[in-house]
């Protein structure tokens, strides 16, 4: 199965990035009131603040943190949702170095609470996007033989599901979603 | 019902606040495998960013944003959590001023989703804890009688359920969500 992010024309050439992508498209599903989903603040270890008289206090040093989880969670229909979004310029193949070993964690510790872990991997050449279940990605990269190494792109698209693209919402992953957990 | 936070003496002189309890306490869950929940990053809209060479990047000014959503969510048991923490010195009542609109929205719509909201308020002078309904801020919030106003403290009481402090976790607000969900 495959899918045609950037390829439709809606979508092309608009100098807008994977993640600012879903970002809109979650705000789409807010006002729509499809669910509550939020990318994270990079977390700062903050320093330095200044309060100027009559004026906001400002940051003046601070540096950036690893997250230590992944980067969009929130509510849909009462399932508690949380996901990475990763690209990748790699033509055949999901590089797992795209992971830190934190968020390998996470994701384990979210399936654990019966929440939906996944992740939304972006083939930027090919322009697709899939929605990779957190089981099999925890999987792949826990296997003594896969460790370290790269998911074939058949492979995940074999056990992810295609995310359509369009106008509104520009990444559809609920439908994907859907699709995983219902089987619709 | 009343508790004991601060009170007992394990829990006395440790000079923490409040959200630095609850991030332990957080802490603790995890480790203990019973449940998945952080506080969300500061927003900062970041302005400069410098780069030595050499060493790590340095954010050499930004402002602080106000948080769209509330402070802590996460998953326990399969339920999408949701939470605010806030303090008042308050003796009888907690003031709604407390509250931005947009935290009420937020809230609003985590309901409609079916997530579990609360707050968790700390009556400081009382040193006592309650887990609230997100049902109960918002209808109070929306009431054009209260609107602007304070939810008293027995109406807290009443609707609310007390969480438990001690050693470990320091602020048990997930047995306050048992007695709340499952009545146990
Ligand atoms: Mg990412
Ligand atoms: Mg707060």
């Amino acid at each position: 199965v495959k899918n045609d992010y950037k390829k439709d024309n809606s979508f092309s050439n608009r100098g807008m990035n994977f993640e600012d992508d879903i970002q809109t498209s979650n705000e789409f599903y807010r006002s729509q009131g499809l669910a509550v989903i939020h990318k994270k603040p990079t977390p700062l270890q903050i320093v330095n603040v200044h309060y100027p008289k009559r004026s906001a206090a400002v940051v003046t040093e601070a540096y950036f943190q690893k997250p230590s989880t992944t980067d969009f969670n929130g509510v849909y229909k009462g399932m508690y949702i949380d996901f990475e979004a990763k690209e990748t310029k790699n033509k055949t193949s999901f590089p797992l170095k795209n992971f830190h070993a934190h968020q390998i964690e996470h994701m384990k510790a979210v399936l654990e609470q019966a929440g939906i872990s996944f992740v939304l991997v972006h083939f930027r050449v090919h322009e697709e996007i899939y929605l990779v279940p957190g089981t099999f990605i925890v999987s792949w990269y826990e296997s003594k033989e896969n460790h370290r190494k790269s998911i074939p792109k058949i492979e995940i698209e074999e056990n992810g599901f295609p995310v359509k693209t369009g106008y509104h919402p520009r990444i559809d992953y609920l439908a994907s979603i859907d699709k995983w957990i219902n089987g619709k």
